[in-house]
């Protein structure tokens, strides 16, 4: 911040997660009147749709994320925080975070995505685990390494080594990309690395609960895509609920599957900070936000990226990087316009009587003017006389009243006479009753004059 | 209003008062995205300044007063009422009006003016007109015209008349006008109407509660006001606080003034409407408002011209026609961009999920692409996984990513080897116990090798 001086009353965006709606959303903010916190467990964001390479160790994990500090360096306007929030306090309107600060906010997005969720089996993310974060991939990395060598070191101790099964629970973009991914470095690029097993023995199997994989997708492609995994040797077992995962198996109804290795593709959960708003979630988690990304009631809290529920065209929008990239971006140029507004509003400055001066006029040619625009003085007399008729022909509203009223006033001045002195309505003065009405002259018909000029 | 459609979801602004304020907060307005309503008691505007001059029977009523309706013609979006409010509700955010009619509104501006004050001695007001209103002006026209044409009577009949006396009360602006242009039609333009009196011994006085007249002007102008109106020959008598006002006399203290016509501009209070905001008022029932013109409390509520109550400086802004134009037009202004402000918010368009397509991946050289954007088609094979592989590449945060991973891509698919086939942790798959923690070979110096790339 260069300018401490004004950053002072600038509003407050809060913004948590740095995935893609977050991270968008403070690129938005990057140039507005805005100071912007950003708040991310991880001092990396991390590029999501490839982690699966990272997790088949085609690339490394530094291939994929970036330093936040370093994607957000331009930003004067925008600080980052490895940190965790723990609280949302909306009346307040402020974050608890886990070193105990509390931040305080003007507009908060929420942006901290999803995780695996096991459906209430807990007990099998440890053998079957999921693909959230650079750990995630590291780890399935490790354990699909660790396999071959164990299948190799089986071969040499033994003379023969477990099935190498690879069980993929998910049939989703995800479970697809990592059955071909493992199917690819085993028949392709680790054939000749190892000397006892054969790789291309490799089984990989995916198994969907539902009635096709890639459900997202056309039918076309559904069956393109089941072809292609076919050609790779990927078995596609869909309508398959997985009933138990324990090491080395997994049991689908009363079949045992052997696996070598199991991967978990099968569900997502809302981060546990949108059940922080103390609003309804849905069963996924997902906190329902309106049209403009906000939670009901609360209209300065953006809810962005996976964590949201949003029905578009009678769908929930998916929660992948495509809708997450276009809420971050939307919710920064929604505080961006709210920012706007609210400033119209408090920096419209007050009114302020600019006096040009004052004129009184005395009778003909008499008057006093203190004048202070468009320049000081004090004048009486003709002078100010003047003046004063000029002013005021000048703001008398109507072009026929002002040729109407200098006409007046130059016959009355200069001829000494006229005027419009007609007398209308009662012809009694009070307290002048010592004359009866009776010996008063007949009225002229001045009633109808006056109607004829006031028209 | 030529669009209905258009006009029904714009802000009504509702406005009291067609005096300087008004006309000049609705002319401001004339152009802006609201719908305005004008309600005066009168048909038309009056400009104030001059109405002295129709009381002195110089002008018409009809040169000074303009329509409303033809001043504001030419402005499609203001309606105007000739009707007359008697209740402002600011909770529900409705005028009523004493037809019965309940206006809402979104943004209300009061402008009703002031109206004279005896200061409790209403009484006094038959006895001495003030000058407010058209009707004020040929009140005092026919008292001042009236007693003329009774002392000719007089002279006719009796052969003598009472002194022609003229008396005002309060040396103001308006009070030294009004004795100035008295002495002036007596001395100069009636000289030759009447037979059997001489209008010249008009005596004219102005009786002023504080110690000079015109205290708002500089003491040079106040002296040089006091040596013209001399020269016209009136009286000017300071520091004379009236005690009662009758018919045909007077009283100050105990001295007794005999008057043929008094003229009351000695006080104003502001308008009733006023009081009805439900909020304090200041003695002369004028409402405290902020600089932005809103009584306390009340944002969408602005108060202008001399029913409101603003000190700059140190001092009250006078209850003069430049302030309550500026006044008038700052209000308006405000409207605008409150207005702009609340468009802003209300037609910020709601989020819409662009959906270009879906693309995953299956293996090398494979993938299903659903393409939405720029143009829709369903691909699999090698063109969906190109595709794939530009997308991912293109969206890839950091130059330093997208040649890395496109390195690795290249090395990788062309030569079908290398990766980063690096195990990292832990050693042990989860159930592949039967392999003893000894056996394993040593490992090798691989953490270093993560740690450098992950840099």
């Amino acid at each position: 911040m260069t300018d401490s001086q004004s950053s002072k009353s600038r509003p407050k965006v809060v913004v948590l997660g740095a995935g893609f709606a977050g991270l968008n959303a403070v690129k938005t903010l990057g140039s507005a009147h805005v100071d912007v916190t950003i708040i991310d467990r991880n001092n990396h964001h991390t590029f999501h749709p490839l982690l699966y390479q990272v997790a088949l160790a085609v690339l490394s994990p530094g291939d994929i994320a970036q330093p936040i500090r370093s994607i957000l360096s331009n930003h004067n306007n925008v600080e980052v925080l490895m940190e965790e929030a723990c609280q949302i306090d909306v009346v307040a309107q402020t974050v608890a975070l886990k070193t105990g600060i509390k931040l305080p906010y003007d507009f908060l997005i929420i942006a901290t995505g999803s995780t695996h969720s096991y459906f209430g089996k807990e007990e099998w993310a440890g053998v079957a685990p999921g693909l959230k974060t650079i750990e995630d991939a590291t780890e399935i990395r490790r354990r699909v390494l660790l396999a071959y060598e164990l299948a190799e070191r089986q071969m040499v101790e033994t003379g023969s080594h477990a099935p190498l099964k690879f069980v993929i629970i998910g049939g989703g973009p995800t479970g697809v990309e990592l059955a071909g991914a493992i199917s690819d470095i085993a028949n392709l690029y680790m054939l000749r690395d190892f000397r006892h097993i054969d790789t291309s023995s490799t089984e990989v199997c995916i198994l969907e609960g539902s009635t096709s994989i890639l459900a997202a997708y056309p039918e076309e492609l559904r069956q393109k895509a089941v072809q292609q995994l076919q050609a790779l040797g990927v078995q596609v077992r869909t309508g398959f609920h997985v009933t138990d995962v324990r090491p080395g198996y997994v049991m689908v109804g009363s079949e045992r599957i052997e696996s070598a290795c199991t991967l978990w593709a099968a569900g997502v959960q809302g981060s546990p900070l949108g059940r922080m708003l103390g609003l309804d979630v849905d069963k996924r988690g997902r906190v329902p936000v309106d049209k403009f990304l906000n939670p009901k009631g609360l209209p300065n809290v953006f809810v962005c990226g996976d964590l949201a529920y949003l029905e578009q065209d009678g769908n929930a929008i998916p929660g992948v990087a495509q809708p997450a990239m276009q809420m971050g971006v939307y919710a920064g140029r929604r505080i961006k316009h709210l920012v706007q507004a609210l400033e119209v509003v408090k920096n419209f400055p007050g009114f302020r009587y600019f006096d040009k001066g004052d004129i009184a006029t005395i009778g003909r040619k008499a008057a006093v003017a203190k004048i202070l625009w468009p320049f000081r003085a004090n004048w009486s007399g003709l002078l100010a006389w003047l003046t004063w008729m000029g002013v005021h022909i000048f703001f008398l509203i109507g072009f026929r009243n002002r040729v109407s009223v200098f006409a007046s006033w130059a016959r009355t001045y200069i001829r000494l006479r006229d005027g419009v002195r007609l007398i209308v309505g009662s012809r009694e003065l009070p307290g002048w009753d010592s004359l009866s009405k009776e010996t008063m002259p007949a009225p002229e018909p001045i009633d109808q004059a006056f109607a004829a000029e006031s028209k």
